[in-house]
This record gives structure tokens, sequence and C-alpha cells, in this order.
């Protein structure tokens, strides 16, 4: 059995706006991109981790999601750091779940495709995430926006979600990052850490994680277009 | 006299298909992109540096640009690297020029106000650049797309254009840099090669580089929104 956990757990820090419930084409971010993984066929449940302040709001949605799509979508508190949330999703999970994808509540516009391809590599592999070459020039800066080093971009891939992984393999990887006290920025920064591979599966751009209010403008725009 | 170089030279190696030339609401990208400068009226001056075979569809506009902005756009022929036509576009440069802009020809949307802001940190300090954040957590991967690594996004700044500099340092550190052959992706890069300092400039997300069919898409809907 496949699951999914959507993580939208955290505030928004980086940016002081409340990105999730930003609304695009009438239903809140966070709601898109339960709405995208449903639609894909591939799960038999949603893990929805959100703050506790968030789940009137989920509740919301929730059921409709379930009648038009066939997947049951069941909330579950999150906590301080995206790592806790992941971790409550993790013990939400049907004890029957053996593949689990987590992704990211600020990805609304993930294909069905990409979710379909990124599940089917680790299904064969144990464990992969969608990913984008880096393009970008690099380099690192001090405080005061001094240029300070440089970092080469070949064979850099920026990570995106979902990421899945037989649910075994997170399991160890997130407990023994937990006992470690390590901070994670992803799932796969996990099974890095515990010695895993992990397998990246190039994503058709256009992935966007809402960052910015300009993401929400454009995440808009592409949503009509 | 404040001088701008836009580098459209090369061809779009990477995806195959020519992002220069593709046309956004009624105009070509890098028309776009030369436009953007001109408009800002921080320019005595552009230098637009492309192929010999795109030459005669630039000269179609390059006169409708002076004629609307007071701008004059001047054509020159680049080489095989981006480096070489970048040295092509320092060639050309008015004598009186003390500062130059180079600026992608990729890169239409840039915003008028983050132009004049690097515009004028460059006339302080010597050389900035455009820039933003890294927000996804990066990885890197080996040809098989297994990941073999982690890079820190602490401190990590993606480079953008226009990158601002006084035109002896720029032309010092490109002359030090090709005498040495070294490959340079950016301007920031001859310049930390020289050991010359250069402030980062945050950027207001939207600053496209035009790489994938899809980005031509998101420019589109952009610009029209």
């Amino acid at each position: 059995m496949t699951s999914a956990i959507v993580v939208a757990a955290g505030t928004s820090r980086r940016m002081g706006f409340d990105k999730l419930a930003a609304v695009l084409a009438g239903r809140t971010v966070l709601e898109h991109s339960v709405r995208a993984l449903a639609a894909t066929g591939e799960f038999a449940e949603i893990i929805l981790v959100t703050s506790p302040a968030r789940r009137d709001e989920a509740q919301a949605w929730i059921d409709a999601v379930r009648r038009e799509t066939g997947v049951p979508v069941r909330w579950a508190g999150g906590g301080a750091e995206r790592q806790d949330s992941v971790a409550a999703g993790l013990a939400a999970l049907d004890p029957a779940a053996t593949l689990v994808a987590v992704h990211d509540g600020a990805r609304p516009l993930v294909r069905a495709d990409d979710v379909r391809r990124v599940v089917a590599e680790a299904r064969t592999s144990g464990a992969a995430s969608l990913a984008h070459p880096v393009v970008d020039t690099l380099k690192r800066a001090d405080g005061n926006g001094q240029v300070t080093g440089s970092v080469d971009r070949t064979d850099l891939w920026a990570m995106e979600t979902p990421q899945v992984f037989a649910v075994d393999v997170l399991r160890d990887a997130y407990a023994a990052a937990l006992a470690r006290g390590q901070s994670l920025t992803d799932e796969v920064s996990a099974l890095e850490a515990a010695g895993q591979p992990v397998t990246l599966v190039p994503s058709t751009p256009g992935n966007l994680k809402i960052t910015h209010p300009g993401d929400l403008v454009m995440a808009g725009l592409l949503m009509r277009g």
C-alpha cells in the first residue's frame, strides 16, 4: 500500500505571509497540494499534517477531496519543526503502508506524471526524489552581501517533492536523525545521513514551491495558463 | 558614463530550442531584455553581442529602441563562449564608459528598480550583482542520479544579472581570467578569481532566466499578468 504525507506544519517564518492559506483559483495552496496528489490515483491514503490552528480550515475540504477522488485524507497535528511534522505523519500511517511519499504543502502545481515517475522509481529502488539540475551560478556571501566563495554547480541538484521511500527505510533514517538531533530540510538528507542510497528523478519544470509573495502570483498565472 | 552589454551569443545548447528568438507579447526574448535595460534610463549606450547569424534579426528592432527610448544600441559579434562575447562587448564600449552592466539576453523580465539598485551599488563599491538566496535543499549526484553528497545552503546565493562593474576592474579581471584559460559562467566569477570584492544586491523575485521551454510559458504569463 502506498501512502502520502503532506507537510504543512510550521509557520512561514521566512516570508511573513501565510502562503499555505493563500487562495489560488478558489482553493488554498494547501488544498491544491493535497488534491494534486489525490488526483494521481497513486495513493491509498493521504496524511495531512498541519498545526492545530489550521485543523478546522482543513476539515472543511478534506471530506470533499475524499468524495471527489476516493482518497481518504486524515489530519494529524504537526510539531514545531518540519521534521517533527513528518515524524507525526509517519506515526499516523496505515500499518499496511509499505511506500510513502512526503510532499510539501507549498507545492500546489506538482504534475501527476512526475508524481507517478518518482513513485515508480522508489518502488524499484527504495528511495527517490523529484529534483532539477541547478542552472544558476552560486556564490557564498557573508552577512554584508560580500561574496566570499564559490560553489561548483556541476552535478548539483535542487531537491523538490514528492520524495518517496520504503516506509521502513524512512522510519529508521528518521529515528536515527532525530536521535542525533539533526535538523532536516528534507527527507533525502535523513537517508543520506543514514548511508541509504537515493535516486533523483528529473522533474518537469514548474513544480514551484511557494516561498515569496511573487511565487503566488506566478503560481496563479500558471494555474490559469 | 554608464554602459550596458547584453550577452546573447552562443547557442542554447542545454535545451535545444532558440530561447532568445522566442516571441513573448509580440517581441523576442532578446528584444525584451534590451528594452528592459533601455527603459531604466540608466544607460548611455547598450552593446548587444550576438552571433553573426542573429545580426539581421537584431537590426530590425535596434533602431526602434533608439527612437523610442533615446538609447543607442550597437551590435557586436560574439564568440563561441559566453566570456568571449563579454570580451567583445568590452572592446566595443564607448571609451568614456566608466561603469558597465552585463546582462543576460535571456532575462527579459528584469525590473527597472532592481537595475537601478544594482547600478547604484556598483557606483559606490565598484562591483555588484543582482542575486537571490538559495531556498532549495541541494545535493550532489553522480551521472546515474544517485545522491553522492550535500551542499550547505546557508549563505548561498544564486547569481542573476545585471552584474555591474567599474569598467577598468572588469577589464583587468577578464584579461587575467582569459590569460589563465578560466571558463566563466558569470562576471562575478572573474572578479572573485582576481580577488576583487563584489557586493550582492537582493533581487525582486521574478527575474527569470529563460532556460527551459516551460520558462517561456511562465515568462509569457508574467508579462501579461
